[in-house]
């Protein structure tokens, strides 16, 4: 009833990722690969401590190619034991056996599957957090230039849907920029210092890796093995094994659900700039870019669209990880085996979404005139915060609000223009109003003066997550 | 910097699915396949309702069939329109006008890239469910096997890890049972009920259906196009579009919850009647089955592992689901998108658990002797409910449960047995005791003289979840 | 250092069920009166069956009474055992015991804490769901008498935040309807026959409610117990006892997810249509609501912002209950215990939201002519598709669609308004283009008449969804 | 149909948290003082900058106090506004003018609701978090203690529910030493530099509080602003008002499910060695700790299921915020009005948690004796690891293991001990088995020869994560 699979999976329900480089980074031939580089560093580290003759090494590392080894095969054999390390290290010997049958016996001395699989995967995290890392640079550079650009663009600030004080674009460009930053800060730690290679053994005690080494060596050498196979592979040294100790993963998946999110805040911002109704952006594209299969006028914010389906998938995906953490014993009973799906689903979900921000980050055109219109649509009541603190001197601030809440219902209810209103209203006249003659209405009511240390924060987000000159 | 898909994906990362039916049920082939036939499922009922000429059909058939497209290519494409069925349309119109050009205006035609890509996800949905329905018919057929034969099987009920009162195998194995036909009953509603064509248009007016319709015959056809639809595919009929009213969507994720959810229960308890020191069960399996990669002694319950697995990530997948529910507009910039894959994820993760807990039920070898030896291990402290019970009249129910808590402190901390403790209890001489007498007291510790309603509720199950003779 | 809790919570930081009825039907109180509820049940119940003497029926009545205990003392000791019931039973035997102590022996008779508090549970469930459900009628109601009332208002179909085609905002308003009820349909089932008594005793085989009920007379009752126990609270009937079969949880909390889903729904589309650029529509409310602390001129939508965050909630509080199915042995060490918070916080934010929602329902205010002119906004760009379909016989339906392509391009590169252009197009003229007169093309990209099947699908949601006349 | 509420919450349903010094932390009252601090803040600092009178801050300090505030008011109001701070901010205020009415305008000036709720949120977590570090503190201590104590107690290692190798309990505690290490090193950076005040403003560009400096003092001030109310209240400075940039909150929620996951996986260690069939271990408590409302005998691992309850909560909380980071434009419909409960949640969940783990960690009792008879169960064949790196030189490592597995199998059959078939195997005659006398294989099988690197590891664990003398 179970046979080799026939359907693959190429990505058709996941355009984010399909193509982009993290998917060939997190494919079954990746975690293959990588898990063949485990047990070719593994016998390289043992060779060079003298607990497995270097003659082994040659020939395990010439079979140890993906090439030789039939995926299909290997994924329903692991069913066998619950895990794709176990055939993969049989049908490896059996390869090293035919070459050279005393090699065999050095095949994965000492080791267990999870050591195995868990490096492993800090070898595939490390390679699509890398691609991950510079797509966020990409979005950085692109967003610094964007709010550079427009430190001065007046637009409306909206807050709960609602026309709330102008800001400017330039500031809204400079949030992105901080969320990524601030995301790619995290990705760079732990690309570097947090993705440990897993040496534990069967219990966690190494015991027979120990074994192995005292008898050749007359020393257990656990901790020259455990410093010599993290240099091997580029990864960071163990305190202890970790094979119930999950904090790398919940890690990862913390990291990717940060990314996720503050791309998501990008892209729903700019779904809303693009919206007919508000018009003030466009996404990048070649022609055909945004088809609909039915209405030939659309040109639909898809850049935008596949990075919020992404990221609405990461933060899911992260509690799973999350929640594996309760691993009984010295291995657990399923919280290990319900990790790989989901941080490989993260991974692809958190990447691709990079890869696609950086397209649109790069490609985004803004329409500073509509952001005028758009900013003028409510007759100045936009600035009534401005005409409020205008007035506080005069009216008092509570009074001064609730005159100004009055002439904006009014507006809203259709009975005139905010500006007009205000103008008339009796209240102006009451007070002192020296300094609030027509003209300085006039002024006041001008969203473009109204823009608060707009440009400073603008300034702030360059020096601390602008990339360098 | 996006290519063909280098890497493809065999299941390596998730064995409880890999090779099983629900995977080939839920590939990108499947999905593909499903798509296509709702494209030729259209053109026969616009053909036979007179929108589109007979003779479009034939070709159409021909050549919508899934080895004439390229899934590497179509899911890369699939990132310039936010979905893969505008490339495949695009595709599909092309290989159709190759053949014969007139037809080619009758592919998709008043059709969207929802309607196709929803009702082709309640195709494939309809048969992952079918396999899954399957498999947990086997597992009650298999489960009520157990109750029966186990009906007086006394074993150690266990609460908060401690044993609590006696119980019988059989009475475990009804409540697997009944959770499997709870389950059961709800995929199989669904399946044959829930799962609605889809039929909108561009914005959910069917307008361009409609309006080919009257350019044809005059008339609309909206509603007899959805019932044709819906019977040609074998899909229920919607009431409205539903675009962005998903509770088809998030009916499917809580299902497949609840499947993983009482398989998951099952698996979580035949690990524990595996452990090394319970030793009540052992899983089926081959010479092979369950071996770990360091260690020649392991017989890992590699089965109920896979799935508990597997039931800790559909819950999050169905998670997904539910939150896309919040679709904005006529159709939403993200909501829908990220559906696919949690559905696929969670359809997989639930079909394989199906398949492997189908197994684990039909060949679960239990130890009534070991049951038994365990139920004695307390010295009767598991019966000090029934004890109590006996006490009261005498004691009150109160002092009874004081005098018996003390008992079994005391035989907790290694002062002596139980039974021999109570049967040395100052109270027990204190009270009108004639039928606490040393016969008695033997009686009443006699584990398997408690069962309470067990057998009751046994029959109870076998009556309401038990397949027909 | 573990003191009676201080603080108290209020529904500060959940706005959207504080002081709704949800709110007093889901506090402590209700738990605590409803297991209190559950004991004078069970004892009248085990009274009548002659398991206990009557007379100990009125003093248990008469003690088991909300006030008389201290909520604050019951949940700091619940911490000794876990749950809340064993001091809740304890103090409970004391209130007895002073009033008659015979008849202290005869309270929480063969019971086990979680019968007491999974029973609790389910009245509370019942009565919040209850007031869940009406308030579901008031929506229900609210949104036909819009989609009756705005059958024939045209509107903007928007589609990935852009115009699509032309609907009706009475089409609008019958796909919140059809949301509603459906997830109404699911309320009320699982309200009426989803939600059981349980009666299984310390392990689930009900012994010492047997013991008991043998001792006093000669037969153990169970069926009894049970059928009694039901009818007595008005909850199904079990069919086994569920302490570890947990799909009436698990059913709550999609149900509950359901609901949070489709209001969520309703509000997202409040959310756009309020926009400023939209204008579509306001919230109800009375003078100050939706102020800011800030902005004079502010009327946020809040009601639909409140409905939002609570169905946002929803979903993850499920499906902590999903995951809990998980759930060892006879009882759980845990899976149990972290069922009653997420429960808890599911029933109020999904009650919470339906009250709001059948406020925002009742009260919502339509622009029909800010419809009409946001409808007109794109020169007719948003019948492109109506176009489409009229010029395919003499274009071919891809040559058609190009040509449209271009012309919306140019309209928004902003070379000319769409109309405009169309008018102006040489294959206009190319072809036999009787029926593409200025006054057909006129007529052709007016929105109100490309309106599809919007009045037939209003009216299939009256039928299947409406309230009775 | 709103009232204020009748129902108050203790804590009944979640006893892990119920009166712990977390719970007072994180309820409403605390939220309340929180708030009224920032307000307070606020004027101290204007005040200090010129920007209100001296004057005004004596008379907001004295009645910015939550005893002058009706919770249930304020909660009921807050649905008015979707947020307790704008009827918070008008009864402040008109308390104020109470008693100095020139003093009420400048109360909340130039603040939005968000930057007083955010900054509060700050406060309330600084001081959870304190308390959740000291509870890692003494977990620690306690930790490192038992690590150091059993650095040599031999116990069986246990994977997939098997008894795999031997391992020292030792290095048990140290695995969950560094759990809580790295847990407690995440809580103390996020709480000394993660936490920053939020000052934005009603649209994120401080215009009002600029404008309020400006006319008071001829500047804006607002990094000055910025600085001093970080100061003022001991929270990080900002680089940008982070309305819509929520790294903050999610890094709260990652950080929290850390700390729960670490704790989970110490307490499902600890359920699984208090089974009644495992015995290695008791949780600590008084006596009554862990009794059932049902069998005399129990003493269940309340805290374990305490905390496992606590940490199957957090995750989910966890993805609410994470979630919540798709935060559309400068202040969000919805998705800021969703993180408060679920941050609440977390708070108390992994707080709880903590105190209930240093409680556990601090009075576990373990028993060697039971640990020694446990490792001795399998006959030897917990170490036949070790006796495959011993036949290997002879039988060559895989038939050395097939051997092995054939002669366990053979013993789980029930065919004879796995010492005794050992002895008596062939193969072992086959050999030129000088080193594999009957001493030697006796030696070999002492699983306590056999704990490989664990006194190793434990140092490393001491060294990196233990307390400092």
């Amino acid at each position: 009833m179970i046979g080799t699979p026939t359907g693959s999976d190429a990505g058709l329900l996941s355009p984010v990722w399909a193509g982009t480089p993290v998917h060939a980074a997190t494919s079954d031939d990746a975690w293959l690969g990588a898990m063949l580089e485990v047990e070719v560093a593994l016998a390289r580290v043992q060779a060079r401590l003298g607990v497995i003759p270097a003659s082994a090494v040659p020939v395990i590392e010439s079979v140890a190619r993906p090439e030789r080894f039939d995926l299909g095969e290997l994924a329903v054999q692991a069913r066998e034991a619950a895990n794709p390390v176990v055939p993969l290290v049989s049908t490896l010997t059996s390869l090293v056996a035919a070459e050279n049958p005393a090699a065999a016996d050095h095949v994965h001395r000492g080791c267990t599957s999870q050591d195995v699989l868990d490096t492993a995967t800090m070898l595939v995290a490390r390679r699509a957090l890398a691609e991950l890392e510079s797509c966020l640079d990409r979005c950085a550079v692109a967003l610094a230039s964007l709010a550079e650009q427009h430190r001065e663009t007046p637009t409306a600030g909206r807050t709960l849907t609602q026309h709330a004080v102008p800001t400017t674009f330039g500031l809204k460009a400079a949030g992105w920029l901080a969320g990524v930053g601030e995301a790619r800060r995290r990705v760079h730690r732990l690309r570097t210092q947090g993705l440990p290679v897993s040496i534990g053994g069967a219990g966690g005690t190494a015991a027979a890796y120990a074994a192995y080494a005292r008898e050749a060596t007359g020393t257990d050498l656990v901790a020259e093995l455990v410093e010599a196979t993290a240099a091997e592979l580029g990864l960071a040294v163990q305190v202890l094994p970790w094979h119930t100790q999950r904090v790398p993963l919940a890690d990862l998946g913390w990291v990717l659900s940060i990314v996720a999110g503050t791309l998501g805040k990008f892209a729903v911002d700019v779904q809303v700039l693009c919206r007919t109704e508000v018009g003030e952006a466009v996404e990048p594209g070649p022609a055909g870019r945004g088809a609909s299969s039915a209405m030939p006028q659309k040109r639909n914010p898809v850049l935008s669209t596949l990075i919020v389906a992404a990221a609405r998938q990461v933060a899911p995906a992260a509690g799973v990880l999350a929640q594996c953490m309760l691993a009984e014993d010295e291995r657990p009973a399923g919280a290990w085996h319900a990790e790989w799906q989901p941080l490989r689903d993260g991974l692809r979900a958190a990447g691709g979404a990079a890869h696609t921000a950086a397209e649109l980050a790069e490609g985004l055109t803004v329409f500073p005139d509509r952001m005028l219109e758009n900013l003028h649509r409510t007759g100045g009541a936009i600035v009534a915060e401005r005409v409020n603190v205008a007035l506080a001197p005069a009216l008092g601030k509570a009074r001064a609000k609730q005159v100004l809440a009055r002439i904006a219902a009014e507006a809203a209810a259709g009975h005139g223009a905010f500006d007009e209103l205000l103008a008339a209203a009796p209240e102006l006249r009451e007070s002192n109003a020296d300094d609030l003659s027509e003209a300085a209405v006039r002024e006041l009511l001008t969203p473009q003066n109204y823009l608060g240390a707009a440009s400073l924060f603008v300034q702030r987000a360059l020096d601390e997550y602008g990339p360098p000159a």
